[in-house]
C-alpha cells in the first residue's frame, strides 16, 4: 500500500493503519516526509502533556490515571511511551502496557511504545512527527511518557506543550530532580507515592528550589497516590491551569513556532545525516579509517564528505 | 589568543588552557573544528570508562574511586561529568563537585563538568571532542560520568571503551535497568550500595537477564559500596578484563572505528543545523509561521531551506 492511502486510512480512524503509520515514523526514511505531507493540514488541535522522571517514579501508572480522567471529561486520548529500544524490552516492558490495557478495548484511545535508539535522529524527530500522527486522527489530548532523564527529557519538553517532572518521597530526590535538570524543564511538579514516608519533606524542598527561579511561571507542586488514584483531579486541574496560563498569554503560540523551528532545523540535517550513509557509504568507512590512522582529522574528514555530497 | 595556541598551551598540559579548551568544545562553534585539527595528531592513547545509571545511584562516588584506584596505578585521569545545564546546578552539583576535591591539588586529574543542554548537537558532539582534547593532553584514562538514563547514556556509550551500568539493590531495580534499555549497553553491571537489604537479589536479577542475551560478552557483575571504598579494586579488574577481552578479539579497533564513523555524520549534520540558523535565520523564522500556520508542512519547509543554503 502506497503511504497516501495509508495515511488516508488512519484518518478515518483505522487502528491498524495509525500502527503502521507509527511504525513508520519510528524507523525514519524517505516516506515519513511524504506521510507528513499528507497528515499535516489536520493536525494541531490536540494538547500535549509529556511526563518525565526517574525510572520507577510512577510516570506509567500516572499516565494511565490521566487517560482515565481524560477519558471521563469525554477527550480521545493517544499516548507515546518513549522506550529506549532492548532486545529485553519486549519482555521487560510488557508489565507496564498490561496495565494500560484497562483502556485497550476503548476505540477512543491509542496507546503505543517507541523505541528510539534504532533512529538516527533520536526522539528529535520522531517524537514530534509520532505526535503529529496522534493529532491528526484527531486525538484530543497526547501523553507523551518517557524512561528516564537527560536529553531525551529536553527532546520531549521541546515537543509538548505541558511537562509533568514526577519524584518520589526520599531525602535528595528534589535535590537530584534538580541535578538532573529538571528543575526549568518542569510546568508541573508531581511528587508521586505521595502516602510515603518524607513526601512534605519533598513538597518542601522543591518550593525552596523553585523560590530560587525568577521564571515567570511558578510550577504547581501536585501530591499523588497514582496506584489509588489519588490526586489525579488535581493534577488535571494543574494541567489546565498551565494551559490556560500559556494560551492568555500567547505563549503557547510562540512555544509551538520554536518547536517547529527547531524541528525544521532537526529535518535538514537529518536528511544531510541520511546522505552521509546513503551516498558515501565506502568513501565514510574509508575516512573513519583514516582518521584511526591519524592521517586525517575529523573535521578534515567531514569537508571531504560535505564535498562528496554536492 | 588565537585557537592553535590555546591549544599548544594546554598540550604542554596548562590547566587553565586545557579548561578554556573544553568550554569551547562544550559551546560548539567553528572553533572546535580549527582546535580538533590541531588537537588529532596527539590522540589516540586514552583508554575511556563510561558510567551511567540512575541519579542518586552512587556514580559520582564510585568515579571519585575509580579516579584513585587509577592514581594508585600511577596512571594520569580525566573526568568528564555530563550534566544537562541547569540554572540552578551550579548549587545542587556542587556537593558532588566537591567529594571530588579529594583529587582536586593532583596535577595528574583534571576533572570537568560539562553542560550539553545548550549544545544543539547534544553531548553527540561534545562528548567525544572533549575526550579528545583530554587523550591528546596526556591522560590515560577518561572517565565519563552521566546523569540519568536514556538517548544520552546511548550517546556516552557510543563515546567510550567500557561501559559501566551502575544499579542498586531493591525489589525491580534490575528490570528497570533493562526497561531503560541498559541490559545491552552494559559491559559491566556495579550493583552500588551492596551493604543495603536486596544486593545478592539483585545480582541474582541481572544474571538471569544476562543468561537471556546472546550477545558475546557477558558482561562481569560487581559488587560494591563505593563510599566504603568496598569492591573497586575488583571493579578495576573487570575493566581491565572488558578492555583485554575487546584487545584480543580485534573488538577495539571496530569500534572505535564505527565511533568516528558517528561522529563523521554527526559532524556533518551539524554543520547544516548551524548554516540553517546562520544563513537562514529570518526565513526560518518566516517559514515555522507558515508551518504553525498549517501553509506549509514541515518536510517542504525543510526543502526550501535546503535550496536556501545551497
Amino acid at each position: 500500500m502506497d503511504v497516501s492511502s495509508l495515511v488516508e486510512r488512519a484518518l478515518t480512524g483505522e487502528r491498524a493503519a495509525i500502527a503502521r503509520l507509527l511504525s513508520l515514523v519510528e524507523d525514519g526514511g524517505p516516506d515519513v516526509g511524504t506521510a507528513m505531507k499528507v497528515l499535516y493540514p489536520h493536525t494541531g488541535r490536540a494538547y500535549t502533556v509529556g511526563i518525565t522522571g526517574a525510572p520507577g517514579a510512577g510516570k506509567s501508572t500516572l499516565t494511565e490515571k490521566l487517560v482515565g480522567q481524560a477519558r471521563g471529561l469525554e477527550l480521545t486520548v493517544g499516548v507515546l511511551a518513549i522506550d529506549p529500544s532492548s532486545p529485553f524490552s519486549g519482555g521487560a516492558l510488557l508489565g507496564d502496557r498490561v496495565r494500560m490495557q484497562s483502556h485497550a478495548t476503548d476505540a477512543e484511545v491509542f496507546i503505543r511504545s517507541m523505541a528510539t535508539r534504532g533512529h538516527l535522529g533520536g526522539t528529535s524527530l520522531a517524537t514530534p512527527e509520532a505526535v503529529r500522527v496522534l493529532d491528526a486522527v484527531g486525538k484530543d489530548v497526547v501523553i507523551i511518557e518517557t524512561v528516564g532523564v537527560g536529553q531525551a527529557e529536553v527532546e520531549i519538553t521541546d515537543a509538548c506543550d505541558t511537562t509533568l517532572v514526577v519524584v518520589n518521597p526520599g531525602w535528595g530526590d528534589a535535590v537530584q530532580a534538580a541535578k538532573a535538570g529538571l528543575m526549568e524543564i518542569a510546568d508541573v511538579f508531581v511528587v508521586n507515592k505521595a502516602d510515603r514516608q518524607g513526601a512534605r519533606q519533598t513538597v518542601r524542598e522543591l518550593h525552596q528550589m523553585l523560590e530560587l527561579s525568577d521564571a515567570q511561571w511558578k510550577p504547581d507542586i501536585v501530591s499523588t497516590v497514582a496506584t489509588k488514584g489519588e490526586g489525579i483531579t488535581e493534577l488535571w486541574a494543574a494541567i489546565e491551569k498551565h494551559r490556560a496560563y500559556q494560551e492568555e498569554k500567547g505563549l503557547l503560540q510562540s512555544r509551538r513556532r520554536r518547536r517547529v523551528e527547531r524541528e525544521l532545523r532537526e529535518i535538514v540535517a537529518e536528511r544531510f545525516r541520511a546522505r552521509v550513509e546513503d551516498e558515501t557509504g565506502s568513501l565514510l568507512g574509508e575516512l573513519a579509517g583514516q582518521v584511526e590512522a591519524r592521517e586525517l582529522d575529523p573535521y578534515e574528514a567531514a569537508d571531504r564528505l560535505i564535498s562528496a555530497l554536492s
